[in-house]
């Protein structure tokens, strides 16, 4: 009989290190539910521009119709690549040239673009300890070799870095120094600079992820780590997601342009383009002037909510919690007492009607179970405060 | 001194069979250019419906704005899933539920993450000889053996498909069908029924690029490969890009729901998820009850087409050219005298104003120098006429 018999699994070795995301599954149980929400890794959609972004679409399908629903380029359309190689170069990334971008699905596609165009199986990967887990996962679906570098206040522990890169075997580099996901630290000046030098020195790609550059509430930009070396594998990766619209999927990455001929050939096979509606819509909201304005009103609402969370937990964690002060971005990370399980934990807090992230899962290698990451955003500042109060007081009952 | 001396490589061995596509230089090199192309893969923009986009695009932006803009889930935007679960029920894939459905970016994305999941370095891809070039591309980069097997104007020769298969390590089996790109050629009903049992038999995978199903210009619609044989492993794909617009970039594929799971976890590792607010653009234009319309209006145009090249070549090529008599789709294949090149030969085809696609980039194997695809929708009646009559008086000049 045809078919039958014990399943035989087709799936590549690739597949044994791709599985559920933990904090998708937790999503998709909360959704619908009445929770305060610090979980997600959403921005408040209350927020989006869509009534900008309705006119802009007529515009498009008007001025450009038969163009931006036709087939583009696997690089990207030719004036954003333009417009984005302009906007890096006020971020230092002084010789950004339309050669030197590549317009992808969001960042997330430049970051598994990269991976898949380096990484071997068994290829080191050093990363920061907790990172951006959907990078991980990405570098995982690749068969990466961890060297877990553990995040300061400061942003990654060099010395610890420069002795796994003197160890040989690293392929990459991966660092998000503005307001990390999870971590909110920002990794200062001078660890940007060592880090630069150390990828150049040991002639290791760097895959800097800057998602959240324009989500700063204080201080002033720092350089990107890519513009701090000559290193020819350096790779920069940034998004409209997080100041227009994730629902576009429009991103984009900075490298030098062989690289990009290449990764281009990679974007091709792998879904021929980005969205040519999508990309001319991202641009035109640009041009129109509309990008700094929605910036800024997002920095304002997300500044105060950022403070209302600082003040609650400065409350009712204060003493007995540990937690990070951000600039900007989108998350506090905080530490539980030694031996507490945020994971464990959870359900009781979610009885309680609020929902937030165990750490663990952000972590390379296995730790970190007594911490949590709580984004400050998408909740309203009475949510925050509430929430904040609820969430202490059910963790500090089972405190030991 | 830092990052100096020879040039370190740090790609990915899978790199080394990622290239640039003849196709695309050729089409970069052309564009801009005053010629009747013949070369493109792309339809007619003309037809795409714009002014109905956009009076639907403002519609979801006004109804639903913050959903279209805010991220989504992996697998897709649930109504648009169950839309196309309903919609495939009517190809044949009678048991489909939204949750046999994942939606990407084009039936590219799925024919990539298909490939993603399944193939392992070295692992074999029974495939159509000619097939579509970007498959092709796809399974190079993870490192495919292929097994080739010459397409008939019926379909694979399966008697050499069968030998292949009965010889083992073959992990996948690639078709196209219907209207094959680039042959133009429909595979009839009982090799669709023997492919499906021979892959069953022998626990093969099975995917199918079914792109090109509602461009049919005559006879009726055939079921798909994977609905005639219970095959654990039998996946897929489809587009709107044919029928809607490709600038949107929606497509989806179908399997059991287990293979869905899997596949949905690697989509999110590519790029989260695919646009929300063009999903919803598409659901909004098949919902209003514009698909069909647009898809006769594709017909009626594109019959006149293919009938009007058809009759040039009666006219100037009858005799020493050989070529297809597609049903639908989008190409027509050629074949020139033995010992001609299609590819030495398209410098003077252009001289005279005229470009198509040598045949040869469409063989995974290295064959087919003496043939050609042309593309009969993306240029009108006269223009194709006056076309095939050039491109035929210089290659007759050229023939032995």
């Amino acid at each position: 009989m045809r078919g039958t018999g014990a399943p035989r699994s087709l799936y590549a070795r690739r597949m044994e290190r791709v599985g559920p995301s933990a904090i998708m599954e937790l999503l998709k149980t909360t959704a619908g539910g009445d929770y305060i929400s610090f979980a997600s890794g959403l921005p408040d959609p209350t927020l989006y521009p869509a009534d900008l972004i309705r006119g802009i679409a007529d515009l498009v399908l008007t001025a450009d119709g038969r163009a931006a629903l036709q087939y583009g380029p696997a690089e990207g359309h030719p004036p954003l690549r333009e417009y984005v190689a302009e906007m890096l170069r006020t971020r230092g990334l002084t010789d950004a040239t339309p050669e030197h971008i590549l317009i992808t699905n969001g960042s997330q596609q430049a970051l598994d673009l990269t991976a898949r165009a380096l990484l071997d199986p068994g290829d080191g990967v050093l990363i920061e300890s907790p990172s951006y887990l959907a990078a991980i996962q990405a570098f995982d679906s690749y068969d990466a070799h961890y060297h877990a570098v553990p995040m300061t206040e400061t942003g990654a522990d060099l010395d610890q870095a420069a002795e796994a890169l003197a160890g040989g075997g690293i392929k990459l580099a991966f660092t998000l120094p503005t307001f990390q996901n999870p971590m909110g630290v920002t990794t200062d000046l001078e660890t940007r600079q060592r880090l630069a030098e150390l990828a150049a020195e040991h002639r290791v790609a760097v895959l800097e992820d800057d998602a959240y550059h324009d989500l700063r509430y204080e201080g002033d930009p720092l350089p990107p780590v890519t513009a701090l070396a000559q290193n020819p594998w350096a790779i920069y990766t940034g998004t409209f997601s997080k100041t227009i619209a994730p629902g576009l999927r429009v991103g984009y990455l900075y490298a030098q342009p062989e690289v990009v001929t290449r990764l281009s050939q990679l974007k091709q096979i792998t879904d021929l383009h980005t969205g040519s509606f999508t990309q001319r819509i991202a641009l035109e909201f640009c041009r129109q002037g509309h990008l700094q304005p929605a910036v800024t009103r997002l920095r304002d609402t997300y500044r105060s909510r950022l403070a209302a969370m600082q003040t609650a937990l400065e409350e009712h964690a204060g003493g007995w919690m540990r937690w990070t002060r951000p600039q900007g971005g989108m998350f506090i990370f905080a530490w539980l007492p030694e031996g507490m399980d945020a994971m464990a934990l959870l359900p009781r807090v979610m009885d309680a009607g609020v929902v937030y992230v165990p750490g663990k899962s952000f972590f390379p290698v296995d730790t970190g179970a007594n911490t949590l990451r709580l984004n400050f955003v998408s909740a309203d500042e009475n949510a925050i405060t509430a929430g904040i109060a609820t969430l202490c007081r059910v963790l500090r009952e089972a405190a030991p």
